[in-house]
Parts: structure tokens; C-alpha cells; sequence
């Protein structure tokens, strides 16, 4: 057992206890401390951030991902924002989710409570520092954060001066824990310690989210991919469908809840198409389709079956013409990946048809796939997406984050 | 791979989209249907349940054990009244838990929905058979029932005539699958089928538990033990601590949420132990306690520290005298089990410490911890008791066996 891991995992336990009790206005005027401290401290964060970006352009990243990994000035003010802004919302734990009282008197209450530790393994992104350190606190749990190593530098940067002024606002040391170690071997000794960890949510590629599940006795909230759908109906308004396509493919198809395929019913396809595909096309979208697809637009390349299965997170699109809105809803529970999926339609029925139908986390009507996400749907911030059913699902935000106990009030009863 | 097996979890997963969007009514007439067979049947229910103790006896099982297996026309007419009781609570599938309108237009629902496929591997009692089978249906789960060797005969029996019932009220087959062979490597192919199970819920003794989630690929919800604690503090009406120690200790002390350690505050001790003493004296319970206790009640085994951390299950207690609230709650957080914790105290202020620090399942003030059981709480009727955290803790009902989506309503929105 490798002796630093495993401190590093009972100081976190250790400070789970007293996180729990922790009064929201402490929690609060700590997370304004900790946003204050983010300005104060720019210039050194800045500076620690420069040594991560400049060995990642001598390792060759690619650019995309050096920008992922790059902090300005503007990048610190939101992300202080952000913080400053998890204080202001209302604080999840203790809050009486249901209260009954029996025939015999007692009084049955479920009441919110922290989890308790929270492992988080993630890549890249700086910013995931801090918005972890915030809703942690703000739901009373403890954090371990273990980032990736082309970051280490800046995310070690951002939780040194958050943790310095939590624990000057009086949060118990051990709330936050940083494991600095970019070794594998870090990673796999605490997914071994569910004694002292409760929860795990892993956030980046596919390939870190798959390992993490297969090797983690602690229990795991992930989404794997984001392979989502719009549908097209027979009863769709086409300016809307074209508008919601375009949106869902174009406006940040790198992240996990843009479309991956356009479904369009076949009594639709005729019109719709040649439209969304010179729309599309504008946008510089390769489209791949079926024989239905290439027989009614010209120059659109033959989808393979890999295509349906495929998370392209590019300006690419597969396009399949369906008979109904059953073969769409198959074709979804076959290919998609239970994340987020749309209709556009016009009929009410069919409409309930299809959000009944889908197994996803997220199901639109006359909306785009894009809207899934914490802060637009008015969680405040996010910790993740999940796309498992259990626990959370979907967008989590502060009560994703928490537990709920029994509390029963009685004055003397014994079961007869 | 075992291919029976793999298609049990097929037929399972095919079932539970159907399952998902089976109507209340539907559910609820198959679920009388499935009451009524139990009735009709009750002859070949018990010559089945012969079989199966007639080989325990032989096999020399404990009578305590033999008598777990044992079934009477009067206890299969309790176990019908359950699964009829469960077809008149509500229906969890559909309900909105929350709904809310954004700045932009976008209405977005938090729906209830089953979770999908869900395995239960349980031991001896064939009533579980029953009520795992009427819950997960009307939840919408497909479940695949995995009981003991012992128990094959009674638990098929009781298969066989509610899924027959099951299957002409217009349940789809699947939804009830059920595992005959009682070999262990079943169990491990089955516990390998993450792509086809959703959760996994162990019944049963702590060595069953423990392998499960130790082997399990899918989500497990469990309760190891219940190591339940009553602390009697220093403002306790004695009275009351007298009915409520000999109840959570006396009732039914072979059930996990029955006392196993008393804790008493040192002012109170003087009077209370030996009045609480005598009283369980009276009842054939062996004491054993700290150096304090044994001080004040003469007679008693000295506890060894093994005593803290051992569930019982059966008339033995420990006792310790503690020097005040906060000896009691870290008493109850090194060697307790999460499960049932039990203060009497009529200082409010003390019981709201004790609920909040107590990180336990059910904590109750003033009342016996053999309250902890999902009839008791109004859920009419439960599948277990988890002491985890995540997706359900304490009894779980109906709506502990359910996820939920996020069915959002637009009409056109773009994201900007």
C-alpha cells in the first residue's frame, strides 16, 4: 500500500466529518475567500500555467489541446465567477426532502446529507480544479482531486491558493486534497480504497472513464460518450428542424452533447434534406449518409455502420432516413449512447411518444441536444454529465452531489 | 461465456422496454392476477416447499434455518396480501419530481423512470421470491431472481405461478426471469453482465455480500451488517430508555435492525443499568460491558473489543458507559455499522447534535430502532435496506428501485 495515497485518503475522510456540520454561511463566506483569492493571486497561477503550456508545445500536443490547457487573465476572472457564484446558491444539505407521520406518532424525515469523500480524476482542463473545489465544499463533502499531468503545474497553482484561504475561513484541513503524483500507480491505489472513498467520477476521454470503471472497487458515476440525435418527424416544423440541426452539429461539436446523427422521417426527406444539407454544408460539414440520404442528396459520402456508433466530435454528421418514428426510436436504443436525444416535431402525441420511448438521460422536444447541461438547466454548475441510471443522471449539479439520511422523531415508541 | 445465462439477461433487457412504458392499470391487474394464483396454487406451492425441507432436514440445517424455508397456507396468504397491497400504492413511473421554466422558454421535467434490469441473488426465504417480483414490476423493472440451492423448489413454484399469471394479464415475458441452476459460476456469469443488468441487490448473510460486490462488474446496493447502537443520555426520561433498549434488543433480535451495543451516559448510568439490567435479565439477555458498567451492575462478562464491532443477532448485548454526547457519536462511527442509531434524550438541542453527527441510514430520537423497515416508514413494502450512499440508503421502496430523465419541452430553441 503506497503510504502518502492512503493519508492523503484518511485526512479526507477525517475532514468529512466535520465538512458535514459545516454551517452554510461559513461554507459560503469561504467560497467567496476562495474566489477573492483567485484575483488576488493571478500573476503566480498565470506564471505556474505558462510552465505547463510551454512543455506541452515541446511535447507537440496538438493545438487544440494546448488551448485547453492555457489560462488568461479573462479564463481567471470566470473561473473566480464561477465560484463566487456556487456561494450564492442555496445550500443542499439538511434540507427536509419529505417528512411523514405514522399512525403511531413518529415522524419520518429524509434530509439531504453530503456524500462524504468524492475522488475526482480528470484531464486537462485547469478550470476543473476549481469548479470541483467549490461545489465539494458547498455540499459538504470532502474532494481529492487528481488531475492530469500536462496540468499539474496549474492545477496545483489554483488549489494552493483555494485551499490556503478555505482553510484561513475556517474549513477543516483535509477538505481539499491534491494528489500531485502523475504516476499510474497513484491512480490505481485509490481506486482500491472504497474504506475510505465513496464516490468516484472520472471526467475526460472515453479510454481514462473505461479503465477507471473496470478497476475501481469504489463506486463510479461516468458518461462514456455523448452519442446523440436529433429526429426529424413527419409532423416537424422545417424551419425549426433546420435551425435545431444546424445548432446541435455546428455550435461546439467538440463536447459530448452535440449531434453525432441526423434522423429524418421519411415523408420529411424529400424536403428537409436538400435544405439542411445546404445549410449544413455551409458550415463546412462533411455529411455521411444512407442509400435514402444519397439518393435524395447528391455527393453525400455512403455511411458505414461504424458511423451510427461513432462519437465524430467534429464537423461531421451520419444521416439516416427512417420509415417511423419506431425505426427512429430503435435506431437510437440501438446506436445511441443513452445521453441526449431530440425530436422536432409538432404533434403532441407523438411528442410523448418519443420522450417516453428513449432511454436517455436527457430527451428534447423542438430543442436542441446542446441545452444539456448544468448551467442551462439552471443547476448553477456542473460536476459532469452522467449517463448511468443509478444515483445521478444526467447534468450534476449540488444535489447530485449529496445523500439523504432517516430522521425519526419519536417520544418513546417500541414496535408491538 | 454460458450461453443460458447470457440469454436469461437478453430475454431480461428485451422485457424492460416494454416494462418501462406498461401502464399503472396494466401493472396493477397483473399484479392482482398474480395475488389471486398464489391462492389458487397454494397446493402446489407446499408440496414444492416439501421438497426443500424435507433435503434441509436431511441435510441436518438448524431448525432456525429450516424454519426460514418452511411455508403454511396462513404465510402464503401474507405473502399474496403483499404483492395485492403493492398493486394499490401509487405508480412511481411518470411522476415529475420537478419541473421548471428557464429564461429562454425551455421547460425542463425531472421524470421517474425504471431503472431497467435489475438482479436479485437471495438466500432461504421464498417470500423474497414474491415481493422482489411484484416491486420490480411495478416499478417497471425486468428482474432476474437468483434465490439459493436450498430453497430451488419453493422459489420456482412461486415463479412459475406469478409469472404465468404475470404473462396472460399482458406482462411481456422477460420481465420475470429466473434462475434454476445453483451453481456459483451462474452467479459469476451473471455478475459479469454489466451491458445487460443494471444493479445488483445481495440478500443475505454478510460472506454472500461481500462476494458479490467484490466480484460484481454491475452497480450493487447492499447492507453488510447492523451493528445498531442506543445511546442513553444524560436527559433521558428512564422510562422511556428502559422500553426502548428491551424492544430494540428483545423484539426480534435475530433482524439486522436490532441493538447489538447500549450506550450510556455517565451520569445516568447509576440509575439506569441496573434497572435496564434486571429487565433484560428478565428477557434471557447475556450482558457483557466496560470496566464502568460491570462496576455499577455486578455479574456482567467483561466486553473484549471484538464485543463493539460483532452483530450478534441473537439475546447478547454490550454496554459501555460513555463520558458524554460526543464519546457516544465517535463511539458509534469507529465500530458501527451506518445502519440504525437510536438516542433517548429529551434535550432537543443534544438529539439534533446526535442526529447530525450520526452518519447513519436511519437515526432516530426516542424510539426503537426496530423501526427501521420499509412498512414501518409507509412504503408499503421494501426490497431491502441499504447502508450505502449512493442511489438509495436505508429502506428501499418502490421509488428506490427507480432512476429518472430529464424530458425537456421547447419550442424551437437554439443555444446562443
Amino acid at each position: 500500500m503506497n503510504t502518502p495515497i492512503l493519508d492523503i485518503a484518511r485526512r479526507a475522510r477525517r475532514a468529512a466529518a466535520g465538512l458535514s456540520v459545516l454551517s452554510a454561511s461559513k461554507k459560503n463566506g469561504a467560497l467567496e475567500a476562495m474566489a477573492r483569492a483567485l484575483s488576488k493571486n493571478k500573476k503566480f497561477i498565470l506564471s505556474e500555467n505558462k510552465k505547463d503550456v510551454a512543455a506541452a508545445r515541446k511535447k507537440g500536443l496538438a493545438p487544440s489541446l494546448v488551448n485547453r490547457l492555457l489560462l488568461s487573465e479573462a479564463k481567471l476572472v470566470e473561473i473566480a465567477g464561477s465560484v463566487a457564484l456556487i456561494a450564492k446558491l442555496g445550500d443542499p444539505v439538511g434540507r427536509v426532502l419529505s417528512a411523514r407521520k405514522r399512525p403511531n406518532g413518529l415522524v419520518i424525515q429524509k434530509v439531504r446529507v453530503p456524500i462524504g469523500v468524492i475522488l475526482i480524476i480528470y484531464e486537462s482542463r485547469p478550470n476543473v480544479t476549481a469548479d470541483c473545489m467549490a461545489l465539494c465544499l458547498k455540499s459538504g463533502n470532502s474532494v481529492i482531486l487528481k488531475g492530469g499531468s500536462e496540468a499539474l503545474f496549474s492545477n496545483r497553482a489554483i488549489y494552493r491558493v483555494m485551499n490556503g484561504a478555505a482553510l484561513k475561513a475556517g474549513v477543516p484541513e483535509g477538505a481539499f486534497e491534491f494528489v500531485a503524483t502523475g504516476a499510474r500507480a497513484a491512480v490505481k491505489t485509490l481506486l482500491r480504497l472504497n474504506e475510505w472513498i465513496d464516490l468516484v467520477i472520472p471526467r475526460g476521454g472515453e479510454g481514462l472513464i473505461r479503465q477507471v470503471a473496470r478497476i475501481s472497487k469504489i463506486p463510479v458515476i461516468k458518461h462514456t460518450k455523448g452519442i446523440c440525435h436529433v429526429y426529424v418527424d413527419k409532423d416537424a416544423d422545417l424551419e425549426k428542424s433546420e435551425a435545431i440541426v444546424v445548432n446541435a452539429k455546428v455550435q461546439n461539436p467538440a463536447v459530448c452533447n452535440a449531434m453525432e446523427t441526423l434522423l429524418v422521417h421519411e415523408a420529411a426527406a424529400k424536403k428537409f434534406l436538400p435544405r439542411v444539407a445546404a445549410a449544413l454544408r455551409e458550415k463546412k460539414v462533411e455529411l455521411r449518409g444512407c442509400d435514402r440520404t444519397r439518393a435524395i442528396v447528391p455527393g453525400v459520402k455512403k455511411a458505414s455502420e461504424k458511423d451510427w456508433t461513432t462519437e465524430y466530435l467534429d464537423l461531421v454528421l451520419s444521416i439516416r432516413v427512417v420509415k417511423n418514428l419506431e425505426e427512429a426510436v430503435r435506431h437510437i436504443g440501438t446506436h445511441g449512447s443513452h445521453h441526449s436525444d431530440a425530436i422536432v416535431t409538432e404533434n403532441k402525441k407523438t411528442a410523448e411518444v418519443f420522450t417516453r420511448a428513449v432511454d436517455s438521460a436527457c430527451v428534447f422536444v423542438n430543442a436542441s441536444t446542446r441545452f444539456s447541461d448544468g448551467g442551462e438547466f439552471g443547476m448553477g454548475a456542473e460536476m459532469g454529465i452522467s449517463t448511468d441510471k443509478l444515483h445521478a443522471r444526467g447534468p450534476m449539479g449540488l444535489e447530485e452531489l449529496t445523500s439523504y439520511k432517516y430522521v425519526v422523531l419519536g417520544d418513546g415508541q417500541t414496535r408491538g
